[in-house]
């Protein structure tokens, strides 16, 4: 990268975990920082499922990004979203025309949900990637039970009240673990003519088993504690077909009205605008310096990047990747405009860790593997820790609280369909 | 009313503070009662300009109806929308086409906005009548910054920084002093181009003074506070037009990007179906009994009510006025079940509060009249304890605390446009 003698111009897109620590590591540089996301705010991804789960409202686990990088006089916000990349005229151009030209790029433009070839099935089947999917999610699982308990007829109500998770990953396993549990402790006084605690819960997973990222006794510790709540564990079972009134694995059929997808995610297409060759997921390959070949000028972070580990795999997508990633790219900026050699990017894996639901969860910390309540205790704690914003923390703390005392879910609203008036359009933009 | 041998079947539309309080009245009597409302949830109206405002989420207000009323073994929730109603045939219909018969109705379904006439400035000019309502404001608000800080031209700026409240009442004072207070308190440092200080927050009002339902010298109290943080107030100014660019007065145009509508309501629909003639608001007139003239077996409370008080005018819609009737009509109800009078419905006045911004409120309890601080505190206090659900009020009083410590607003998050993929349609229902 050559050294401009003007103001560097850093361009990040993306306000996730990897682009809002690129932009606070460059906090007091001296580039012009711009970071542009299409939503005002940034959220906590792993605990999207709670939200889904009717257990913290959006804005417990959002923020918005402006007031995250309030204090940082060299970088600005924009509310836009990143339409095309042109890597040789060094600009990108935004969905509402406005062209932003860069001396570095920063692009952490995530991933979003895949199905395999089947995108058919994401009218039936919804995944959760951010704050509007929860809403859609949550929206959908309360207005089940409200179709139920008015559905005379038992086979129809068998499935509205069977929920399919197609993912044996994390999300899967905390969905399925929390939306059990929901029904379980949550519902069952509220309806009179429904057992709530009956509704079936199926945990789809095409490979041999669940939580693969982990250690085999984790993973049968994990599957143990869902079967003890009632989860239905189906391992080795491929989905063969959605639609509105059921799942198909091969021969057999699971009639649900409801479909949640934690199975696959498709990398951002910005990534494709590069030029250069991606993996079969949609990932952009980088170097040790996270620049994909023949653009030092560009660093892609985040679940767009495909990183190589030793063994070949490429680094997970987990919030302590990109957070990493994000601190090594403000890191290397900061070495390049000081003409100090980058250095490399490695990953230090603090470890790993899933929930299944109230008092259980699995750690994987190292060599260190343990799982049930003191593991849970931990999750907790690192949740709370990990969440970026301090105000946040505080109320998440207090809610899970209660929460776990009353076994209540203070978030049960229903704001999406029977919406009765439809808003006013905006006026033109 | 005829006492029939058979459980009497109360159906009770609406699910605000009338019918939720009925609903509860009724708990453990020998009738079996439905109460029946569009949404899933109560809503603590009083409380939605918080929410349009960003400083609580829609969970902080708003509870599960069939949680409220879970501990109620004869009564039974259901999420439906009547669309019609047969007072001869005693049957309600939905709009999925059922029909509930009912020996006893009580009809709460309350009021929405009403434009004089001018049903196309619905468009340009949302009102606050739901959750839904109030993030659609909070999305505007916060996106109309957003445009701001990206609006190179001047003039068009200023119309993005102008806010226009048409309506005095307690709703449109509430709304425009805490805009103003956000905009002077809460934004000023996330911004680098524009100053949010300088938005510009008008409030009109059509009659001689705002907040006519106050004492002449409480108004003037209120409109100095306004003043004092900066809100222009209009009064004897109507409104004539209201367009995507800006609202006219007579020949007066302020050029205004958003424009929030606190003025006029208009009873539900469901009361022409009585047969009786409405007020001019579309209300229903009722006797002492709150019962239509000729239907003593059915009771309209709330909003959609016209209660005749001594002088003339009818009762105002509070939600105290709605929970005291609601309570009025299941005693009612249990007299007439014990062969009893049913007595006169008495209004008590207990007093009025509204409030302007941080520690200033106004007060009338009868003859005691105050503002500032301490009337600010007592309002504080009063809506905490009458928030209908415990676990809320611990929630409200803790972010009050905070937003008050901090001049933060949590809630500042976008969720409508900007969706990034619309959501799947509803499997069919």
């Amino acid at each position: 990268m050559e050294t401009p003698t003007a103001v560097p111009r850093i361009l990040i897109l993306g306000g996730g975990f990897a682009g809002l620590e690129a932009a606070r590591g460059l906090a007091g540089s001296r580039a012009a920082v711009t970071l542009v996301d299409r939503q005002n705010h940034h959220v906590f991804q792993p605990l999207l499922y709670q939200v889904a789960a009717a257990t913290l409202s959006p804005e417990d686990i959002a923020s918005p990004i402006r007031r995250l990088l309030n204090r940082a006089a060299n970088v600005e916000v924009l509310l836009g979203e990143a339409v095309d990349l042109d890597p040789a005229a060094r600009a990108v151009r935004l969905a509402d025309g406005a062209v932003l030209p860069y001396d570095v790029l920063v692009l952490a433009t995530g991933a979003t949900h895949a199905y395999f070839g089947h995108d058919a099935w994401a009218r039936w089947a919804p995944g959760l990637k951010d704050l509007q999917d929860a809403l859609r999610v949550r929206d959908r699982f309360l207005e089940t039970f409200e179709r139920a308990e008015r559905e005379p007829d038992p086979e129809a109500r068998r499935a509205l009240l069977t929920f399919v998770i197609v993912g044996g990953g994390p999300t899967g396993v905390e969905l399925a673990g929390t939306l059990k549990e929901m029904a379980r402790l949550s519902l069952p006084r509220d309806f009179r003519r429904i057992r709530t605690e009956r509704a079936r819960v199926v945990l789809v997973e095409a490979g041999p088993r669940i939580l693969p990222a982990f250690g085999e006794d984790l993973a049968e510790a994990a599957q143990r504690s869902l079967a003890r709540i009632g989860v239905e564990v189906r391992v080795d079972q491929a989905v063969t077909g959605v639609d509105a009134a059921g799942v198909d694995l091969g021969a057999e059929r699971i009639p649900a009205r409801t479909v949640l997808w934690a199975a696959g995610v498709a990398a951002s297409p910005l990534g494709r605008c590069l030029g250069v060759p991606l993996d079969k997921a949609g990932r952009v390959p980088v170097g040790p310096d996270l620049s994909p070949p023949g653009h030092p000028e560009i660093f892609v972070l985040g679940d767009l990047a495909a990183v190589a580990q030793e063994g070949g795999r490429p680094l997970p997508g987990l919030a302590a990747v990109a957070l990493q990633e994000g601190r090594y790219a403000a890191r290397a900026i900061r070495a390049d405009l000081a003409g100090r050699p980058r250095g490399a990017f490695r990953y230090r894996d603090r470890g790993t860790m899933a929930t299944i639901g109230r008092g259980a969860a699995i750690a994987e910390l190292g060599a260190f593997r343990f799982a049930g309540y003191g593991a849970w205790l931990l999750w907790l704690f690192v949740h709370l820790m990990l969440l970026v914003d301090f105000r946040n923390r505080v109320f998440v703390f207090w809610q899970w609280l209660w929460a776990y005392a009353t076994a209540q879910r203070r978030a049960r609203l229903i704001l999406g369909r029977l919406s009765p008036r439809p808003g006013p359009p905006s006026p033109p933009g």
